[in-house]
């Protein structure tokens, strides 16, 4: 079983990421960082004749690192009670990918993966962020990958999540599922 | 009462367009399209030492086109079951605001406006958009902005809003409401 | 297409009483009272070896009731964000019907039917009683019921709900739908 | 912090007993089981003249073991993906203590605790019990009860529960927390 993490913040170490290398610590992990990366949003051509344009960004590279993986982490810090707006225009854009001809198994090819979200947050995420975790269900549905858990975790400053010990034991966990 | 729309999706007369357009028929709005304007995803310093730096986008010009406004419409495509991740970038900035000295009075302001999400999606939305209007309720409530109502439609190519008879008539009774 | 609205509440003519009968005029209805009948809570004995036991009381005649037709309308005010207690009972208690040899065919019998919610609340039910419309949409996914859709109207006292327009008008659209 | 857990469920010895029994190990708690009770429906009297009517069950009594206690613990099977109907006709009844004159500080007093809700299910219990869990958010937040936390378990058959290592996992944290 082989993973990618993809990360939907922008802060170096941030919460998120220690809970996530905790819940992956002595594991082989494909680590994709969306903050280094320019992701353009979808421009929904999707009933337009000419069809989409392709992007020159750095969205479909991202694709090709996680398409190997039979396990996808989204991990991302809880703004506004969703993942961050930069993880959304890369999940936005799988809509193209399910039109591009480069990639016609794309839906089949992801919907073989089985998928964790980790996520943490300031407000409440125990209670607020459950909305979030019902939209990746719905997401995961869609797609036919495999929804297998996830960790809510709670931090506002960089070392909040050290205090969470829900959170990290919920980790302790999962490392054990993906050994 | 003074009404601003935000428009989050980038297809020109879009659905969403359609049924906002039908309940703010005759009234003066404001309009925003995300889509003409670039917003960069928000880079979080809210715990650094030397804060946030100054953006050089379109974001602070929206701002300014939206605080004289009493009401706020979110009307956004629904995309992968939330909003679009324009609009979530547009969102996900406000932290950055909530600190900027130049807006010292951004919660207060924001606290005194009434919003309402018009929402148009092609899976289920009267189901798989909830989570979405449960996420907008706790960022209205962060915010202290009454959430005043929501309108979620079944559209998926341009012109099948019309189809959907309990959209449209949602549309006429907010219509009435904001006159 | 024949109708059976299932009433949970108890308080005659009551708010949801007056929404449904507005949403079902003019048409036939076969209207169920919870109230005037006599549910047990369900003894979950699924998997002990004698099985259930049969009960004394007025549940499975509701059912013989409802399975004739092919649209349930299920009618409740909002109590504590959810159903009634005296609904959820009812609900409960197909645990039992599924495992019943008297009803071989109860879930294919169920899934050929189309389902409406129309739910009054005090409390903000446009937002505070959409865990409950998930919830249904849980349970109707379970049996294979189709969920057509819901309303969702607000009201405290007996009456208040001619003042909700947005819910009489949504009554009006599903009439329109029903016929 | 003195604890009282109120059991939802009917089945001695079932999962969420186990999981609340494995939480609270080494701790004094009172121990309400509503299956050894009866709790009729609420009548709602709210806005009648004459009020409500006192009622001749075990209700009052519970009422009396809970409010010395610092802490409930809401421990349920799911039904149907939400507390059992016994447990919300519990809970419906509220609505009678919050005008009953013999309980004058109901309110107050309730809005001191702290609450959990254990809650086993067998299909899919973390991604479709979280409507529960918003239910009971809300049902906190009317009464002022604070909402500390709650543990989701996967079971069906009694035992299965200890297959669930998260779930169990999570009851030593709470353990922890209780100490």
């Amino acid at each position: 079983m082989s993973i990618a993490v993809i990360y939907g913040g922008n802060r170096p170490n941030g919460n998120v990421e220690t809970l996530t290398k905790l819940a992956t610590q002595g594991l082989i992990v494909e680590e994709i960082y969306l903050k280094d990366t320019i992701i353009q949003p979808i421009i929904d051509m999707r009933h337009a004749e000419e069809g989409f344009s392709e992007v020159n960004d750095d969205y479909n590279a991202i694709i090709e690192r996680i398409l190997p993986h039979d396990i996808l982490i989204f991990a991302t810090p809880i703004y506004w009670y969703s993942m961050t707006g930069m993880m959304k225009n890369f999940i936005d854009r799988w809509s193209q990918t399910l039109r591009d001809p480069n990639y016609p198994d794309f839906k089949a090819m992801m919907s073989s993966k089985k998928s964790y979200v980790i996520a943490v947050g300031g407000d409440q995420p125990y209670m607020k962020g459950l909305p979030m975790i019902q939209q990746f269900q719905h997401i995961f549905d869609f797609m036919g990958i495999t929804f297998e858990g996830y960790i809510l975790g709670e931090g506002n400053k960089p070392g909040d999540i050290v205090q969470d010990s829900k959170a990290l034991s919920a980790a302790e966990c999962l490392r054990r599922e993906l050994q």
